[in-house]
């Protein structure tokens, strides 16, 4: 059984404020997606643009290249998050919440992340490090950090 | 005194996981940005695509045009983010806290977000609905929702 991503609200989402590609490849990859036809088929994308996306994702320390073998077959590389890659988890997760929200078909969510230990739905939660939680987005103001360019 | 954006890490990460304008149009909304000039200004993007960006986020519901008018000046319209936009917070954080630990300047971060009441960092954080929190990116596995197409 496979859960088809036709309807997956994260793509609805990067439809709306993005190019799709990129974190197309890495919720793919959180799916168990290793293997160059895989990402093929399973996103539709040409192969020399999957070629590219893959490329970049390496050369940015999101995806790592991992060499296999099958029985018989030539030797190639499958494709295997990094640490880094893994940290985009709530990114991808930011986006199915909100195209959850307004993009979703009328059935209801086609993905539901949840907790590997009691199974129970995972969200998304602004926090302050006080404790404050869960924050509206409206409690936020950006303020300049250490590394702030003023101009 | 206005913070630069040359090196906020929303656009680090979106510059290796997916097309910029749309996501960074929102960044300067909720910056409080609302003029065509002002984004033209603040992104460097040519006008006739932050035109067609604008167009699409406004009618994806993100933006919404509000007439205004300068004392002698034609009557035009700016932009303000829709609660659609707003809801947009976390994926925005999500990429920002991504960008600050991958990718920031040496010096750190350029944008702190904080709590508006107290004051302190905010942060982005997964957690389940019976209470488990913060979850890792490998405490979540992906399940079938009500909308899932199987294939």
């Amino acid at each position: 059984m496979r859960i088809s991503s036709e309807n997956c609200s994260v793509g609805r989402a990067l439809a709306v404020v993005g190019e799709r590609w990129s974190l197309l490849i890495v919720r793919e990859a959180f799916d168990g997606v290793r293997r160059f036809q895989d990402f093929r088929n399973r996103l539709g994308i040409a192969s020399n643009l999957l070629s590219t996306r893959l490329d970049t994702l390496v050369s940015a320390g999101v995806l790592e290249r991992v060499p296999y073998q099958d029985p018989g077959g030539r030797r190639r590389d499958e494709y295997q998050l990094t640490e880094r890659g893994a940290d985009l988890r709530p990114v991808l997760l930011a986006l199915l919440q909100w195209g959850d929200k307004y993009l979703a078909d009328p059935a209801g969510p086609s993905i539901i992340p949840r907790h590997l230990t009691c199974d129970e739905p995972v969200r998304v939660v602004l926090e302050c490090t006080a404790g404050h939680r869960p924050l509206t987005a409206d409690a936020v103001r950006r303020t300049p950090g250490p590394g702030a360019l003023i101009s």
